[in-house]
């Protein structure tokens, strides 16, 4: 089977790998057939580490996927041909996080294309069953969105976003979209700001709400996510929010030495939440992109043939308010 | 009758006032007994003024009281003779925050000895019965404790210490003791950390292990309380939390450019909450009393007569980690 | 003004009386335009009583109201000509449930249209201005319906429904079709059951997925609300869940003598929670019209102007499943 | 080494296995020292089987367990020589429960003692590492009440009892007391009612109000916990509840035909939770026993060798409020 293997930054080549052929107890062999490529992808790509996180030897790229299952082994109940979504880490299912439902920070986990863990970015993948999700109804392109979905998904729920809750989405990238999507779908009412415009026109092409940050916004929302991870994000997203609301802070990118202003933190009553990755998201995700199908077309902008990913990335053509779909095949 | 009032930084007089008739349906007038002086008492004795309050003519001082119920309007279950503490603020009870519960986050609280709303330090105060709580079985000098112990027991509340957390307080004034015994009585295991040894050895007395903050503590709290608004305590909170952990942030002294690690925030999946005053907390803050009565008397250092506080104030008796009880008359 | 009086059971009469005037400081006057006729309404009608609460002297129907802002008194900050929706419960504000939140406990509640207490259908209202809530866009036959969806917003809050849980009404008239509107807004995917074919093509007409009950709907719920009061119904809602799921029992037609297996209870870990109206819901709700007006044209069936009332309910023309909606003048 | 055999009803023999002696990575080897032997193994004993769950071959007996770690497999923190308690049941940590932290509700646990799993009354038995809990300054007698305490542990978490509560448990037994330590060490006021004088003394000797349940007693606690599985203590459970109460049903012993005044749930907005067994409990139970470690005694009321119990149960030594502790070796 064919594999993209990221050897060292700005290297990536496809190579040829026997396939998993042993299915044990309890996994199955899934036919990948779509997988996003994430701005960690593209980070990697680039300069071969994020934070602790080194590729020290060629890795398989790719976390956000799907495809069809094709074998399963003993105890399973998918069937061959269901089309299914990956959830990519698969934690220890030992220490107290794992045992008490939040697998998400397991500091054992094993993360699809996080070094020196391969990704999913090959023909094919042998996964436990229970990290596998059929996704009765969606494609393949449809159900590998389930990934930066569920980073919304576990914001939304994190956050408590309720029926009729103001949420400010602050940063219009995928996965602001995902969050605001999320956010809508529990009942709350989205609206984005970013600095560029082409996101926010992106984000008025999902159908929401969205412009740039400006002073109206003071002192009005329940809910702020910051996915910027810019000190200016952090400060509007404090300043955006009422008495008692809730700061979610999303991704890996927010800095060492983010700054709140602690008074304001104290005297309005406020809560910040880091988000890591997610736990026990993706029958939600696939939840929410059967109900916002139509929609989240906004986040398919590119498509590639796996074989034409390397010049596709030495060509530099990800954006990053939209998803580039690598086609397996 | 007698009533202290804070004329301007450093002028406390004590004047004569006709006592309150009229005793409203719903109120009661209670005998002031006793009053605990408080930071911020002595911090508007000293400036004039905390963030934008200002004094701006006479106010009489002093939040923490209890007293004897002396008379009762209309329609109050209280009875003459009662021991009571009396809740401070009273909130507009017509506000989404005070309909919902967080009645310390109403933009209209009238606070008691926040100008320019006067104080308790008199001898009579008519009061809202449903703001006046019954202290069975505690002396006043007891049940005004129930006010800074309010504080603890909200923030324990809010944090979800539960039964064996490991409960970090940094910082071993009057506040982090009081946050201490909340933990404590919620099933946590409390240890406090500060840099002076007086108030370590003083939270030893209370009963709490207590030392300097050391690096044996990184990484080991399910709970930390921040109550010093010192960028160092606010770093070692965080570093001394475990992932999934809750750093509240007590009091109004944090910094209004307090520096997190926003990075360690997302990764570790920790949880930030700013804690302002309290709500609903007064039969338990008076529970938590009765539980710890004896190791309660670390409070309670320094005694004064009503008419010796000028002199006392003047004199700069105050410290921080105990109380001083005021004797009304 | 016209007044429509309920003065015995099957004696509904219009009066005159004189319009309020005087509105006092945080109130406001309401020339109703919208009164909804709820079960309730027509069981006093019928019956005279519910429970403990006995009519003995003539009262004004109709507790689902809207109308237009009339005058204001002093300190409100609605503006005459806003169309309002008017919550019609007004707590006591001062016992331990309106302090934390809860005030649909409250003991000393006036509920509109509840002996002694006057009901909306009425040509003018003077109520608190913070239980009258603008209704921006909509129009009053739409903003009366926060009433009806205030029980359902709260049902699904207290349920914790979530994105992606399966959801089950049973029972298919109003209350049912208000929380299921509110758990699909919540993120739900929301089913009903009933016994009566027109009310499940009610339930249809309205966009949901409607069915008797059956046999495969064993097990697989993660909520199930349970909103007939009957037996059966309370079996079946419990045979509906998954381990660890919710049963949300509505409305105040459940047994005194409910049945409920309790060795099941316990071996699945079950939540069952009793409901009775609703707290901090209506802004939730009116959002909750705004995002599914089309739908939520299911409830109005019958238009009547109030001086047809008496003649109307003489008929006996109301329909469970649908709204009659009074027309004030 | 020597193994504690449940043949058949009356039937219980001592027999000769021969050691475990492979321990695999992530396991630990643990010299049993103390079992407690509960309700469940008593009815074992008696009638060979609990609801579904039949005793078809010989089975050892004892899930209350407590020992001294022998021998540890590759990866594991424990030392051999700690004082450990033994969780005794092992999920699938592959289902949705095991996912999201309830893994007490997964279908496919193992538990000791329960057809046709092994219990821990031998000499050694081989447990994984994350099921066994270093129980550091208690001895094995004391060690092996974690089990019973994670049962009032995990009652009282998911009731939420919180500091000051009026806590209600009916029904005196180890259950009943285990529940009561629990929520006073959560902050609770724990009384208890039996209709068991004797158990209602064994309650005093533990420190808390004890009585037959009363009138007085009506619509008082915040949170009754119900431990009798009989219709009366039912009842009287959900009329000593306050409005928007929680009444917790705790045990397997609830009856089928359970009733409760549904009308009443609604009206006063209760909520009901059935409890089943518990999970992420046990550091928080060790905890429970290092705080009340002097009260705790009540529990150990009867001590027998291994070698006697088949002896000790044809002579029905059993008591319900207190504990036989067999000591292994």
């Amino acid at each position: 089977m064919l594999v993209t293997l990221l050897n060292r930054p700005h290297d990536v080549t496809i190579v040829s790998r026997s396939e998993p052929e042993e299915i044990p107890p309890g996994f199955v062999r899934v036919a990948i057939k779509s997988v996003g490529i994430c701005g960690s992808d593209v980070h990697y790509y680039e300069k071969g580490r994020i934070g602790d996180f080194v590729l020290r030897s060629p890795m398989v790229l790719g976390h956000e996927s799907a495809g069809i299952v094709d074998q399963v082994g003993e105890g399973v109940s998918l069937v061959p041909g269901q089309v299914v979504a990956l959830e990519p880490g698969i934690p220890c299912r030992r220490c107290r996080y794992c045992l008490s439902g939040h697998y998400n920070l397991c500091p054992d986990v094993k993360f699809f294309a996080t070094p020196p863990v391969d990704g999913a970015l090959q023909e094919y993948v042998v996964h436990p069953a229970q990290f596998t999700f059929p996704a009765e109804g969606l494609s393949p392109d449809e159900a590998c969105l389930a990934e930066p979905l569920s980073v919304g998904v576990y914001a939304a729920r994190r956050a408590s976003v309720g029926l009729g809750d103001k949420v400010l989405v602050i940063g219009a990238g995928p996965v602001g979209l995902a969050t605001a999507f999320a956010s809508e779908a529990q009942g709350g009412e989205a609206a984005l700001t970013d600095v560029a415009s082409n996101r926010i026109a992106t984000a008025r092409a999902a159908g929401f709400s969205a412009s740039f940050f400006n002073s109206e916004m003071t002192g009005k929302y329940d809910v702020v996510f910051e996915c910027t991870g810019t000190q200016s994000g952090i400060s509007d997203a404090q300043r955006a929010l009422r008495p008692g609301g809730v700061l979610a802070l999303i991704g890996m990118g927010q800095p060492e030495t983010m700054q709140l202003n602690g008074l304001d933190l104290n005297v309005r009553g406020i809560t910040v939440i880091g988000i890591f990755r997610y736990a026990n998201t993706y029958p939600s995700a696939l939840a929410l992109i059967r109900r916002y199908r139509d929609r989240m077309k906004v986040f398919q902008g590119s498509y590639v043939d796996m074989t034409d990913l390397p010049q596709f990335l030495a060509d530099r053509g990800y954006q990053h308010y939209v998803k580039t779909i690598v086609h397996v095949k």
